[in-house]
């Protein structure tokens, strides 16, 4: 392991990647200038937009408080302790950069979301004017922000944390990866329990009982619909896709100097650098042309453009950066080669799952088509459709990301899992653009709420507000994608450095490793059972709170109707704010035992059963986890479209039964997408990265002289016990509940499906 | 490696067993007598059950000529397929004991579904002489056939391999296995495919579109529902629990071979032979009383009177056979008390079991009944919580599992593996029962579907059914359970012949497996996603024929409908046969797809990944195989009681707003629970047995001086074209259908949901 301090041309590229990473915080700026000097629409317009920002502002700060105490504890933990390597300097600087980390990934949530309700104003409003270019505009730069944000704040941690730290920077980094999975985990579960409990709420009360139309202003849980958007699918996106940034960046560090000293830590830096450039270019080049046929076009444009100003500075970094020849490391090409086709692997990825995920998401490809034909036997075979579309698409997908991985193994030789991080490097290359069209989604989406409820705007505005939102469907659906491609390649190269933290704690105690990590040994198979189950657990446990939830926001709507029947006829006004509130409580009450699970059962599995079975739980999890991510996913996107192909007028248009099927479909979608799908790619990467930290201490505690097994069993019991009563707390929530839903059952007006 | 042959006594053992076996079938033919001799029912009745034994004869009879087509294609391979260790002999052996499995496989299924059509219609007539328990102890008699030649058979051929090969018999029992799964996979499938697809198509076109209950003799598909009852439900499963008792009896036997040579073959054997006791007491012992207070109660008494058998007789043959001390194995307790304890474990774990599964799928407990609530808000909110009342379950399920795994694991020290098999062979001591218990579902249904179309029962009778038809419910989601508790067992203990095989072959290389087998290396990452992708893919496929089959009958049916307007009134009478011969066909064609999925995608990732991922591909297979299989029965299950909740007047009972959600729940689960979720079984240890069989031939292709890169890579691409092509002929008959759907939407006539 060459181990040698960075020379004066390593930090200068370092220092130059702070500098980039300063002007990306510095273009961001000037996108904000640009959104906010846009018009502002009518008074009707920002009344309901402030409400909006009201909302989205109070449910993040709540958030935080909450999350601060969790993060204060955590930090005391991480000083606990012990490092595989370096002293107390780096245990403390580990801590420290653990806050840091969860500090960016709160802002970036912050700035991104906060923009992001003063963008969707701003939309609504061109698109009242009348211009499709625009309003698009002005959606895809509030995305940009975020996006410039993202890569930003990510790439100045890790200059730094290089800068301040040198050779132990690895081992602080991994703090900084933490802080931002375990944040960003946490609002994409708070956020995406939120949206969709105040979305399906709204749905179930407003369109199937009440027979009135998404958006409409009578229904009190409309604005909670848009806030949710913002929270969920803006701020939770936003700090998922920025620690998704991180901990690639730590992973493809971490693996640079075990195999090439300074200069494999530079390179990745140097990677991140390039696609700060890159995004700029392609957010840039995403304006919509005069002779662009469908609003996909530009944000592809965008997206390849960036994709390919990353190939070729990529290329003429890796030949000038990287060494020609590598000392002693049995690999089949030069270290220029490695670097620049792995790098080329995660781009080609990037795009291989843009398309693929458009195939299966889009309205005018197969798969969807044959979802919405389905609605034509009735809700059953929509389901039925759906999730065997997602089930198939998940297999692709994930056999796509297995090719690039088996790829770079191929082209790493013994460096491999350094072209695995490499890889995921590459893959964020464009992670500028990508975050951008992700935040057009809610935008787009909040612009057409906004538009709707204030009434302000005519047929002609209200169709481009329709068409950017169908767009924002589909992004998402990408976005998503290529989230949990970061997560499989970060985790599979985070496990490079969980064998070599073994190997150091194991020698220092005396030992070897052994065959304690093969495959076929059975407590190591009941390892991977439980890695999986967790996955299968989490995404069942995030699709309950939502049920749960959901159920109260339609009890709050059903009593406002009832006790205010001046709402129906506009003689009242609805309390948006108490759906508001009971969201914003329901959604931290219920994020935490996801939580807790995510944190504590990876600490059960490795102080309880061994490293060995934490492996084996950790290859269990990214297997489950990666097709799960998928298929709910894309069953979620294909519903969703499915629904909007049928509202353009297919097999009956609205208001026919193919109509109310599909919007069944979309119900049982909503959690699917944008609650448990999204919340597993954090939730792999906070599990591999508790299993890096704890490695050292579990290994402390089975061997050697430090051994002590009623301590570890102690601390496998306790997080065992903990994780078991947060789930049955969550479920004694939910008999009451149900008792509330019983008693206004005979409420039930239903005329629908 | 303790290698000496059978000494007398241990030949003795081996003989008593073979006659235990014999004695077996000998009560299986007292127990077809007795049901022969019960009252066949009225004319009509009559009438009915000859319609669906012709049926589900001349759908056997076609299912076997296609199987055996392809038995016939893989005999020729395993006799080109190098054996790791014996000569030609063996390798003859191994490949005849294909044939001989799958001759078994297949004649369980067809006795067993035989005599469930002779049995249903005398159920039927014991219900309408009036009787509960006459008509109970019918139906589980016919069930007690087919639990009796499952085990009587799969003893039989152990005890006869072991006599006849002796120490190599081992390895002629990996194609006694494969052959006894490979046919269970095909009749799960092919048989799921047929009942879902008439059982979904008859619901769609039945009670949703005419608004005819169930069972109407009207709707042209139900004949096709019933026989679908047989082929599915009891053949398929006869021959998927046959398989799970042959393949759990053959790794013991590996195992034991290795571990503690001939008496650690023996020691299965007589447990299997204990197991045959205590089956034939438990089926005698589920008698009803005349004190038994719901019909579940006799059942749980012949379970656990059989498990207490089994219990006092293993500790016996413990302590008689094995020997008190092990001869240089490092094991934490004597052999006679490694044998008890895990074979106690088994035990213990089918009964935890019974327990879970009764929890989340009885009508009386909390899960279901929270489902049922949920059908007041619509049938989106039914399709959510059943989906994560499903995915919470697989997780309990799980863990209870790998618990089991792993004190066998910690009991067994250095034989691990074999303590593990040991389990898995104490879990099928109540096989008997168990496969009593599970045909007395489909029987009690049938029964009721006869009764039901021939008119000839009073609402005394027919209640007596509904009872019967409930229980079954119950009991058919705990098989399942079992069922893959199972595959989870054998399959880790298959592993360690899996390795012993790769060892040997690396040895015969010149070699060693160095650390091959590692989980943290990218390649063998990329492998585990590969398996649990192979769990989607097969899963969907599966669900998605179910929709192209039963869209099919939808078709024939509305046709039939249309042409023949004297139906609905009884003027004419449907023409059953044609319903029939569709979902003959089509399940036929539709099985190919998952069949060469589960053949050809180990043989794809060993040949062209290499043994360490294909190692990794079974680690990952398993453990979403265990999660899926369980989650998509539960969830299933629990979606039909919560309709049978429903049904019995909660939340508005029939015909209410909230029997149609449930109805839809209960079709979604149908394909679920019945044709996907049970598959899974027999795929895990397929796919486990064929790596077995081509570990040697990989190993060899891969290192040593038969090393041949190209051909390694030709085979696996040509698998991976097969499984292409099978995919995308199966999505081109999908938009034939599609076609079809469109062209009669007009004629959807649909009133309800």
């Amino acid at each position: 392991m060459p181990d040698a301090d960075l020379s004066g041309g390593d930090l200068a590229l370092v220092a130059i990647a702070l500098l980039i990473s300063l002007a990306a915080l510095g273009f961001a700026a000037w996108l904000v200038r640009a959104v906010l000097a846009a018009d502002q629409g009518t008074a009707s317009m920002q009344e309901i937009a402030k409400a909006i920002q009201e909302g989205a502002g109070a449910y993040l700060r709540r958030q935080y408080r909450t999350l601060a105490v969790f993060a204060a504890i955590v930090f005391g933990l991480l000083l606990l302790l012990p490092v595989a390597d370096g002293g107390l300097g780096t245990r403390l600087g580990r801590a420290a950069f653990f806050l840091v980390g969860a500090a960016f990934s709160a802002a970036v949530g912050f700035i991104g979301m906060t923009l992001a309700t003063r963008g969707n104003v701003r939309v609504a409003a061109a698109a009242a004017a009348g211009g499709h270019r625009p309003a698009f505009r002005i959606a895809f730069r509030t995305g940009g922000v975020c996006g410039m944000i993202t890569v930003g704040l990510g790439l100045f941690g890790a200059s730094l944390a290089l800068l301040l730290f040198r050779d132990t920077a690895p081992i602080v980094l991994e703090g900084f990866g933490f802080g931002g999975a375990l944040l960003a985990m946490f609002m994409r579960v708070g956020g995406g329990i939120f949206t969709k409990a105040a979305d399906v709420g709204a749905d179930l009360v407003g369109k199937v009982e009440a027979g009135i139309p998404e958006d409409d202003p009578r229904n009190a849980a409309t604005i909670a619909d848009n806030v949710g958007d913002n929270v969920g699918d803006c701020a939770g996106m936003a700090a998922d896709l920025f620690e998704s940034y991180a901990v690639t960046l730590v992973a493809a560090l971490i693996l640079g100097q075990v195999f090439f000293g300074p200069v494999g830590m530079v390179f990745p830096l140097v990677v991140a650098a390039i696609g700060v450039i890159a995004s700029v270019v392609g957010i840039l080049a995403s304006n919509p042309g005069s002779n662009d046929r469908n609003w996909m076009s530009p944000i592809n444009r965008g997206f390849f453009v960036s994709a390919a100003v990353s190939l070729v500075l990529v290329a003429a970094a890796s030949f000038t950066v990287l060494p020609t020849i590598s000392d002693g490391l049995d690999i089949a090409v030069s270290p220029q080669v490695l670097g620049f086709l792995s790098v080329l692997i995660g781009i080609v990825l990037a795009a291989a799952i843009q398309q693929l995920t458009g195939y299966f998401t889009e309205t005018s490809r197969r798969p969807v088509r044959d979802v919405g034909r389905s609605s034509l036997t009735g809700p059953a075979t929509v389901i039925l459709s759906g999730i065997s579309l997602g089930l198939e698409s998940a297999v692709y997908a994930a056999l796509l990301i297995g090719t690039a991985v088996y790829g770079a193994f191929l082209i790493g030789g013994a460096a491999a899992l350094y072209a695995v991080a490499l890889a995921g490097c590459g893959l964020l290359t464009t992670a500028g653009v990508i975050v951008s069209m992700d935040t057009f989604g809610p935008v787009s989406d909040n612009a057409q709420g906004i538009a709707e409820m204030s009434g302000d705007i005519d047929e002609e505005g209200a169709q481009v507000l329709t068409d950017l939102d169908a767009v924002g469907n589909t992004t998402k659906a990408i976005t998503k994608g290529i989230a949990i491609a970061t997560a499989v390649l970060a985790a599979t190269a985070l496990f490079g450095s969980y064998n070599a933290s073994l190997i150091d704690a194991l020698d220092d105690a005396g030992t070897e490793l052994g065959d304690a990590l093969t495959l076929v040994s059975p407590n190591n198979v009941v390892g991977a059972v439980v890695g999986a189950a967790v996955v299968f657990l989490f995404s069942g446990l995030a699709i309950s709170a939502v049920s749960r939830a959901a159920g109260r926001v339609v009890f709050e709507v059903r009593e406002q109707f009832r006790t205010h029947p001046g709402i129906m006829d506009y003689s009242e006004r609805p309390d948006y704010s108490r759906v508001v509130d009971i969201c914003t409580r329901d959604s931290l009450r219920e994020l935490a035992t996801p939580g807790l699970l995510a944190v504590l059962a990876p600490v059960a599995v490795g102080f309880g059963l061994g490293f060995g079975p934490l492996a084996a739980y950790l290859v269990g999890a990214i297997a489950t986890g990666t097709l799960m991510a998928v298929f709910l996913s894309n069953s979620g996107g294909a519903w969703d479209n499915a629904k909007k192909m049928v509202e353009d007028g297919a097999h009956g248009g609205k208001g026919s039964q193919a109509h109310a099927a599909t919007i069944i479909g979309d119900t049982v979608g909503d959690p699917f997408k944008d609650t448990a799908g999204p919340a597993i790619n954090p939730l792999i990467k906070v599990m591999n990265l508790v299993a890096l930290l704890i490695a050292p201490a579990v290994v402390g505690l089975s061997v050697g002289e430090d051994a002590n097994t009623v301590l570890r069993l102690a601390i496998a019991i306790g997080a065992t016990l903990v994780i078991a009563a947060a789930v049955v707390v969550s479920k004694r929530r939910s008999s009451v509940v149900g008792g509330e839903t019983d008693a206004t059952a005979g409420t039930l007006t239903t005329s629908a499906p």
